[in-house]
């Protein structure tokens, strides 16, 4: 029998990537490119067509589908992507139509986050939960919720946003315009403001002596890597960040009564220790009888998951 | 055609209701006796069966079978209620198995604030409205979450615990064990606790005069008269608890994306200041695409909202 193959575009602020992947989530093909996002949708949109082009000129695999992971809010059912942030000039655009058009293969759009999400369900933790949390760490913080199977969209499509759950409404301000929001606490940006800040009183640690030749060289896997020998200093900051995130998720557990959740996402990068902050945090914060089955897991979609939860689309339609 | 009638029990720490309902959620008699908690199950139990058995003996309408809305965790498809506050010893009880084995009656049982929002979805709400957040505000903070005209259970039965959305990680201890719950803002003894401790900072307020003979008659209805007088102080106090409640729906909202609230229960007695604040808050704190649509309505199951709601399981079923 013959393998299905779909492609998946990963649409981003600064990369679009495009790829081939087969039924088990392997990409057999990509192509990635810069995104002229600062020239506007026609200009973007004409670079998700080449890339299209190319992987398809250069493969002669069947290709089942298209499915296409976008910031911003979408509505899956129509395929309008509405005011993805890092992308000026969106406003309202018709992806999933001009896609379709363009290549006459069924086309699905999806909110990245929620994208993931389905992506772990169709290539990944999916295959042993049913239903889970899917919490995505990146510049923002994205979620989405697989429930029985199914992706949760709520009353209009917009649902999962996990990363706008307050954890302090006196707590920093968000761009979303709410404040303590759980991005202002685990979004890369502010990972990296809050650490930089603190290791200004903090310069006998090793982590500062790990990237005092070049205070921009801060990311999650420097910190990680200054934790894993031993860095106090690094183990802490870990630690809070998974405490902050339990304390967000203590509360979608209590209001949804779904205790699996799975991370993924760069800030995931923190491995182990946050993982287990966060466990410790939300069994000490749900409600008592819903501390049983508790689960935190680590997304199994790694490398390139942008591009296989969008082809996971096409597959879960 | 034949009306059908359905029996409703509110079983609560303090009082045991039961009444016959009609289809439409009149109540066409009811019994009501103080529970005899501290005598534990059995005694309650026995005081289920009386309050039915009276009900049945004195009224010879065709009863089609018996809801329960009780207090603790509730396992809807076991029929088994699972330490229950306010009722000592009662740890797990198949409460479902022994009313239905005793009349013979489909019986069904719900969590309290589930079986509120069943209620308002199928006598009240609920006509309008196929998904929305049921919020019952009393002694505690419970909540229900209706989804395209069902129920949303969750994995194990135990979603919709919206008392305990946290809203300030370090904020005031809750009962359950964790941090600034909704509870802790809105649950009726925190409210008397904390007006009463402002009350005397406030000594020149109406409030302060209207219950200065009896510190023990402040409740939300007292609260909600002086505010309607003009009292400041009342006033303040009611859009405070609004905006608390705002803050919580919020991150409910951003997460489900279902934008009709509806507030059931004592405090939201507090009438439409408090829902204008819950409203005015909401709006400011949800992300801008999902400020369109959003409705804060008040629950239209009032007086014996709670055998209402049980009896409606039966319907719902």
């Amino acid at each position: 029998m013959k393998e299905k193959y779909s492609i998946g575009v990963d649409l981003g602020g600064t990369k679009v990537k495009i790829g081939i992947v087969n039924e088990q989530g392997r990409i057999v093909q990509k192509v990635s490119v810069d995104t002229f996002a600062e020239k506007g949708p026609d200009k973007v949109i004409a670079q998700i067509k080449e890339g299209i082009n190319l992987l398809l000129k250069t493969n002669k695999k069947k290709i089942h589908g298209i499915g296409i992971g976008s910031p911003g809010t979408v509505s899956a059912k129509k395929g309008t992507v509405e005011d993805p942030p890092n992308l000026p000039g969106w406003k309202k655009v018709h992806l999933g139509k001009i896609i379709q058009k363009e290549f006459a293969l069924p086309t699905f759009v999806e909110n990245d986050a929620n994208a993931a999400a389905i992506g772990e369900l169709i290539y990944g933790a999916g295959k042993a939960h049913q239903s889970f949390i899917m919490i995505t760490l990146g510049t923002g913080v994205g979620g989405g919720i697989i429930y029985k199977g199914k992706l949760f969209k709520g009353e209009f499509g917009g649902a999962g946003e996990i990363g706008h759950i307050t954890i302090d409404y006196n707590g920093p301000k968000c761009k979303c315009g709410s404040y303590g929001c759980l991005e202002t606490y685990l979004g890369n940006k502010y990972v990296i403001k809050n650490v930089s800040e603190k290791l200004k009183k903090n310069k006998s640690s090793l982590l500062h002596k790990l990237i005092s030749n070049n205070p921009k060289g801060l990311n999650p896997k420097i910190i990680h890597d200054a934790s894993l020998l031993g860095d106090e200093f690094s183990i802490k900051i870990i630690e809070e960040l998974g405490e902050y995130l339990g304390y967000g998720l203590a509360s979608v557990v209590n209001l949804l009564d779904i205790r699996t959740i799975i991370i993924g996402g760069g800030v995931a990068g923190f491995g182990r220790p946050l993982f287990a902050s966060v466990k410790k945090t939300l069994k000490s914060r749900v409600l008592i009888p819903m501390r049983k089955n508790i689960k935190v897991i680590r997304a199994e979609l790694k490398n390139n998951a942008g591009i296989k939860g969008a082809s996971s689309l096409v597959l879960y339609e």
